[in-house]
């Protein structure tokens, strides 16, 4: 009896169903929507090539474990999107729940591991979660920059709609947020996202 | 100009690619292939999971930064199927060049640090390389055996082939070793992988 390693098998089965959690943002191109599971390796590879630019110093390592297993809940819970505030609200509880579901499938040493490391992420706890975060929120800027407006455009999000709710962006990463700032604008010239005079 | 922050931006923009990258495998249930994006996101969780099992002491954050780039040579080389021995042998040099190409889109240190990477991976040249190999060379088994012998069966590659081309897995990490022969061994009895008598 190996239970252990039972557990720790039923844990990586069960999170291949990640990459059937499919985001409102779409891969470069547009051809169809990004799944969640790509979305994460793609985040932990930004990480590692764009930490320099994060304001504070960070583990990198632990950022890319955050990265790694930020998503996992929406096995449970399912994919909120970014600009919903009211769904956003509503999905803290069941994500909660869904983190204490899957991580639980792990032996209980790893499972209190990645819980306290997915909690430090939701906080914003860290350097590292910030970093993370900001990753995590800059990402999907350089898809809809990509492809004409992508989710901006689809879900008449407006230029300072973005710029207010991704604050996380400037304050761990200022270069990435001069970027988002270089983004927008093109997109706005574009047409590609609307501006209200405020 | 900041032209270092641009050609990091092009490269993370140009290995969304990945995400069209289909493997043999597919995912669990089956219902469709498995893309390399995803694939190496599942593999660096496995990596952190199964840690514990490596037969050789490694530095763990090494592995997963090999597991998250190794794949992206397949963006210009394509993937080629783990049994079909001489496409691997021809996909050797289209991979090199590949990697020279992808990984030279980044600014001159972290083009030689992943490249480097990438090359101790290929030629199973340390500790890390070898358990992510073995890492890399389980997963499709884990999928097989869920999905009814999978690629095993699509491609009668049958039992005593897939033992012989997986000794990395022996090596690298005996506990994932002997559970492959128990995923094979009840393959076989469910009739999902063929073996022939000696």
């Amino acid at each position: 009896m190996d239970s252990r390693f039972h557990q720790q098998i039923d844990f990586l089965n069960q999170i291949d169903q990640l990459k059937h959690i499919l985001r409102k943002t779409r891969v470069l191109g547009g051809s169809r929507h990004e799944n969640s599971a790509e979305h994460s390796w793609h985040l932990a590879v930004m990480a590692v090539i764009l930490s320099e630019y994060s304001s504070e110093p960070i583990d990198l390592n632990k950022v890319i474990r955050m990265l790694l297993i930020h998503d996992l809940v929406e096995i449970d819970a399912g994919d909120t999107f970014f600009f919903h505030s009211d769904a956003r609200a509503d999905a803290v509880a069941k994500e909660q729940a869904a983190a204490k579901r899957i991580f639980g499938l792990l032996p209980a040493d790893q499972a209190s591991v990645f819980l306290a490391l997915w909690e430090e992420f939701e906080s914003s706890g860290s350097p590292e979660a910030r970093f993370a975060k900001a990753i995590d929120q800059y990402a999907p800027m350089l898809q809809n920059a990509a492809n004409e407006g992508g989710t901006w455009k689809e879900f008449q999000v407006d230029y300072h709609t973005v710029l207010d709710k991704k604050k996380t962006v400037r304050e761990a990463t200022p270069r990435l947020w001069e970027h988002t700032l270089e983004l927008l604008d093109e997109s706005h010239r574009n047409g590609h996202i609307e501006k209200f005079e405020l």
